[in-house]
């Protein structure tokens, strides 16, 4: 099975897209640009929106998660929307006992710590992703000729929220087990990869025309660790996915150590926090990898021509990959003044790409 | 003013130490080996000691914050004590109304992020330290021939917690500040530094046989900021120790991009974070300097022949160091089984230094 005829990719709609040419490697005209975490807590609208629904409902409400990730499309004018939802939705569409705790994040009701806690897990293939299904057609329709991107949590992330059960400094328990018990953290990897893989899958056929795979907490492993046992998961998370040639983005926070081989799980482009310059970036992926990043989320409260100078910085330096779409280095902080993601749009689609570029 | 004869560098006591001549870059027969936080949470006797005392407390109670310093060195055998205190307390003794709350971490009054905020900061002159002064002479009495260690947070660190009024993520605020007001950050690095300088002179004068400058947050910086907006103010936080010519070890989370400059800052020493294995640090800082560290803190909880062959490891990549002193690469996890780290120091001291290798 592909995509379908009906597929924005392949009815015309969104092929063509400054974002999607860009992530298949190609410089055009415009250099696109979103942000991670566009859609949430920094806009007014989301905000009076989400009062009274609580998070991972509002995730699996279709028209509210619907609205709320076209919200900063319209707003913003960005070049994607992203499917609004949450890094453990698919876990709880698998059956795991999971709730969002109001300024504390998602809590597990029984942690995965041993291999008996692994194999009591729910069958990945009964979980039932209609409601994000619904979401992402409604979405993409309202959409038209932007494109949406899909996103995942990567299978490290997700081991470590089952493991730790909740959020964590350093995910150091999830650590703990991959090396006292490697039988049961392949066993929690292989679950959570082939989770994320059926989820990513279902907002593809559902009509995205891109996945970004979030491995948000890669930065606290070392460069072996996260080869050994924790990219082979990642590389068969994609699997599912890989038939239906649809351009993925990996992105981890602290990944400046393990770039290639997050490339090498089977990326198209690589989304660079910012800690790391883009050029270095692209040096150290040899050059031909496409990169999205990595405006500093500190400097949307700086003054505008300090932020100013640093997205110039942050494109001129992006001119070092083969191709750029520009977003932050991490997401959006809730208390952004969303005005000044407006004003990098402009910025970004008048003096970015091919064009803008020669004309210097 | 230089220490003071009857200091334990002078009078014989610590100079010969294991700890003091592998940190002045000598290896000797015995590797030595301490832990980041070994006095703390992770000892029974420490916690019946600290019950209905407050953690400041603790800290400028001189009798107290001595026994706590000791408690590990009697009980696991290591080859230093490091000052039991805490990295807000020089802000304390300078006048900062701080508080430790259980279970979130150090809070401040009123947080600093204006020019305005940061003129009207304490005198820093005006720190009186002699409770950390008694402390450390008692201390010092009771360890004989074993050196201990003072300590101090690097000015960014500290201006992290200041800026953030708490602890934070990613320190958002304070790099927004870096940024948005470069004169109130300079100013507020400024004031930061000579706290800390004058906090480590104190407890190097009353007896300490070496310091360590913690810069737990530097890992969410850019090298580019490090370098230009960090690193002078912490070599500005050495400088009032330059005169004594004791050891400085240099320790950061996270600090791979910037060990080097790092190192540059005036340090003999560098702390490596679990992360980087110590050949590719040492490769990194050109390969001629001693280095500290870096047993993971997640293979604490892993099974014995797990965190043995671990620690071996860490021995053998130490060796592409001039002189190496194992520690861990981040603090001791509270929930450590202490007999855990006792065994370290065993297998350390049979197995590190120039005659296991040699005889092996």
């Amino acid at each position: 099975m592909t995509l379908p005829a009906t597929h924005p990719l392949l009815d015309g709609r969104t092929a063509a897209s400054a974002l999607v040419t860009t992530y298949r490697g190609v410089r055009g005209d415009r250099t696109p640009v979103w942000f991670m975490r566009q859609a949430g807590r920094s806009l007014p609208e989301y905000r009076e929106l989400r009062v009274g629904t609580r998070m991972l409902d509002a995730c699996l409400d279709p028209a509210m998660a619907s609205e709320i990730t076209l919200q900063p499309v319209r707003r913003h004018g960005v070049d994607a929307g992203i499917f609004f939802s949450d890094i453990v939705i698919p876990l709880k569409l698998a059956g795991v006992d999971v709730e969002i705790e109001p300024g504390r994040g998602p809590v597990l009701a029984k942690p995965v710590r041993t291999l008996a806690d692994v194999s009591a897990l729910p069958d990945p293939d009964g979980a039932d992703f209609t409601a994000i299904e619904q979401g992402v057609a409604l979405t993409v329709a309202a959409l038209g000729s932007t494109p949406l991107i899909g996103f995942a949590g990567a299978p490290f992330t997700l081991a470590a929220y089952l493991v730790e059960g909740g959020p964590s400094k350093d995910h150091i328990r999830a650590r703990t087990l991959m090396h006292a018990d490697p039988e049961a953290w392949e066993g929690l990897l292989s679950w959570a990869a082939a989770v994320t893989g059926r989820f990513l899958r279902a907002q593809l056929l559902a009509g995205a025309s891109a996945a970004q795979l979030f491995d948000s907490w890669v930065g606290s492993l070392s460069k072996a660790d996260y080869v050994e046992r924790v990219a082979p998961f990642s590389k068969k998370a994609l699997e599912p996915i890989r038939d239906l040639d649809v351009p993925v983005v990996h992105f981890g926070v602290g990944s400046g150590e393990v770039l290639a081989p997050m490339h090498e799980v089977g990326a198209d482009v690589v989304g660079v926090d910012w800690r790391l310059p883009l050029d270095e970036a692209s040096r150290r992926l040899g050059g031909g990898v496409t990169l999205q990043g990595n405006v500093d989320p500190a400097l949307l409260a700086a003054p505008w021509p300090v932020l100013e100078a640093h997205v110039l910085d942050v494109l001129r330096r992006g001119r070092s990959a083969p191709a750029h779409v520009l977003n932050l280095g991490h997401g959006v902080p809730p208390e952004t003044d969303p005005d000044v993601l407006t004003r990098i749009v402009e910025l970004v689609h008048e003096r970015g790409g091919a064009a803008a570029e020669e004309s210097r």
